[in-house]
């Protein structure tokens, strides 16, 4: 039970003593993790000569655990041959993205050195599109007969497993490889050596299409607290399983994702590094928002122009026309932050609609009050004479901005709240509807609010 | 390998037939999930009426997958004894929860029911604080002693684990509860029966503190792809572990957490659904933000006070004032969302300021670009003539204009990125410097550029 900064030292010492034989037993005892933080402070070379003391399998358990950018370091450093034999030892499905992001050239040079069997899973399983169960899944599974005796059963999992291999669910399939149900390996332990397996596995079993999105895998995995799931193509043949680490690392690009949407930026296909990606590649999946919205808000200019003349005659409009737009940015962002994040728990649908608006006013209508007196106040104890013309008391100039600016938190969020129900009853991603475009249309909103309002009250 | 429409479509009809034995099989080998929906048509007399062909052990799953709203409401319905009978089948955690949530007049009322080891196990984990390690964990693990042989161990196992126990990983104890390490059920089965665990356990593992934060523990999950974690005392004594499944709603609570943060909304303690939080309740965590972003709005309106003589002699320039706020803030809270997140997902550090500042100028001045010409296009083509005054030429006003916007736009883009930054670099949380914290701070930045370049360049 020593912590991991001990850990690091104890394998310090080893390597500075040359000890292989400490060395070997920790890498070999170490979570993967810590191992992985180790090596990252040598070279290269010194990372393949310090595994050099360990086992096949042992490596392949750890270059499953690289990224892909360092897996392809080695495998430009290492002799082909030897990287290939490493496959043998590696997730299955982490060696299949590996494959699928080889050049062709680089593909034909380790083809030959694998194994019929793992050949074969390589190109299966690199075929299939990344975003689909097919995609992410593993053939790290294993299988039992129904037919078969718990003890047969135990038996043949201790032949078949390899280090990679899941073992805590453990598939029931015929001989045409088609899935009938599964059991826990607690189900065959808890019962009789000599019960059949057919007597006791489950037979409703949550599974995914090999061509189902990956959103859903990971959404199922989730719903039904599973460690895995079995992936099954078109025959009902059991292909694959996604793991729920697997699910884990979606719902962590899927949060991305709705981040980056929300804020108008295209999101990229996979995953990227903010760093490792260049300049350009980030102009390009925000540049389509910012002129966009540039060209909507210039509505806001015709509106303004519109009333140029109340502006002239009363130019403390001007002063609060910001305030007034930034206000109403916020109520309207808030509202869509809740209602858009209440959608995709599941919390609300777009039949609930005028809940939602309901709600929506009643928080805005108490917010409304609060800004309201703020700006009141300013106005009719701290504004300077001068910009209150003649005729108009400082109160009275006070009150029709302040409500103004109340009337615009109210629509805003009606607005803000209303906007991802409308765009997903039409079928779309309610994230879309989010900040800059709430913003945008409520900039127009308010200034029509803002100046309708002073136009018929001061009679100008 | 039914699927799902068909299950509930099987139930209702054994339901309808009052097949007890169909129905009892249907709700024993369905996902607790869907039992969960099918049940829910139903009201709580008739769902108690359902269950009753049940063992008390599928009773105690079903339930442990229930929201505490509907468990309270069983709660209310059941005799206390029959209730409390099956707190002994539910999952360790779920039970605990709910205990917490009971008036202590309630909590005296199942107490006398409960096993004295239920009891205490229900009394001590319901004591932790709900955000740490402790408050999450459950008790449901299963322990071997190092001198035993894998048989034995086996053997242990099988006589000890009652449904809910999780026994793919068994963790290793001495006869105090320390921790020592653990085995995979894997590991068990793969060794010779006669195999003493103390030559194979692994004795570095990963383990959190029973007062760790929650979030510190899903990612340790997550990290190490583990299945579940040892969670121990201060004396390194076993107390329960936190499983997989726990991980992911966890990481999911953080996702709406910091939405919320980034549109200035306070989160909230507990996970809560939208619908049945009162108005008061989201009033209350926006309106701190709304207020004060509304208090700094009213400096934007002092520096248009400011510049007012320019403003009256060059009325076009309110015309494009909204326009220009607008995008400042889009374009600040694109990189703010981009910063952050790249921050959250551990690809930059406070001390990448450099790069990213520069890398976030270059993306800038590319949008800046776009916009820019979008604008000075607008203003020199499609103006009408009695915006622009005596002695300027379209043209010239228009390439002011447009000046003015991209350096808004770059000006926005730095800030957006380096406020997040800054906050980390003080050891506060980058989510809070978002949005409307930046559309704030860019408003009023935004002006000085555009009255700054305005009055120096036309003279007013």
């Amino acid at each position: 039970m020593e912590n991991s900064q001990n850990k690091q030292m104890l394998l310090e010492q080893a390597l500075l003593e040359s000890n292989d034989l400490v060395l070997k037993d920790l890498i070999e005892e170490m979570p993967t993790p810590e191992v992985i933080d180790f090596l990252c402070k040598f070279s290269i070379e010194e990372q393949i000569e310090i595994l050099k003391t360990t086992s096949n399998e042992i490596k392949g358990k750890i270059f499953s655990d690289f990224d892909q950018e360092t897996l392809y370091k080695f495998f430009n450093t290492m002799e082909r041959f030897k990287f290939s034999r490493l496959f043998t030892f590696m997730s299955s499905d982490i060696r299949a993205d590996f494959y699928r992001e080889l050049s062709k050239q680089e593909q034909i040079e380790i083809i030959p050195y694998l194994d019929k069997k793992i050949r074969e899973d390589v190109i299966v399983l690199s075929a299939y599109p990344p975003e689909t169960a097919g995609g992410i899944m593993n053939t790290d599974f294993a299988t039992v007969g129904s037919h078969m005796s718990a003890e047969r059963a135990i038996a043949k999992i201790r032949k078949d497993a390899p280090s990679q291999k899941m073992i805590y669910y453990i598939y029931v399939v015929d001989r045409n490889m088609k899935l009938l149900g599964m059991v826990t390996i607690k189900d065959l332990i808890m019962s009789e050596p000599e019960q059949l397996v057919e007597e006791f596995y489950q037979e409703f079993i949550v599974f995914a299409d090999v061509n189902e999105d990956r959103e859903s895998v990971a959404q199922k995995i989730e719903k039904y607290d599973l460690v895995a799931i079995p992936i099954l193509n078109s025959l009902n043949q059991l292909v694959g399983i996604v793991s729920h680490e697997e699910a884990i690392d979606i719902i962590r690009a899927e949060h991305t994702e709705d981040m980056e949407k929300f804020m108008g930026i295209v999101p990229s296909e996979d995953e990227v590094s903010y760093l490792s990606t260049s300049p350009i590649e980030h102009f390009k999946r925000r540049v389509i928002w910012i002129v966009c919205l540039a060209a909507i808000g210039l509505i806001s200019g015709i509106i303004v122009h519109h009333y140029q003349h109340a502006l002239e005659k009363m130019i403390i409009l001007a002063l609060y026309m910001p305030m007034m737009a930034a206000t109403g940015g916020n109520s309207g962002s808030q509202a869509a932050t809740v209602v858009i994040r209440a959608m995709a728990l599941g919390q609300v649908e777009s039949k609930d609609w005028f809940r939602i608006i309901l709600k929506e006013s009643i928080i805005s209508f108490l917010l409304s009050i609060c800004v309201g007196l703020l700006i009141f106040i300013k106005i009719s104890f701290f504004s300077h004479a001068m910009n209150i013309p003649d005729g108009f008391s400082a109160y009275y100039i006070g009150f029709l901005i302040s409500l103004a600016i109340a009337m615009q938190i109210v629509t805003s969020a009606i607005i803000g709240a209303g906007l991802p129900i409308l765009v997903k009853r039409f079928g779309g991603d309610p994230a879309v509807a989010a900040s800059p475009a709430i913003t945008t249309v409520v900039d127009i909103t308010g200034l029509l609010i803002y100046f309708g309002i002073a136009s018929v009250a001061l009679n100008i």
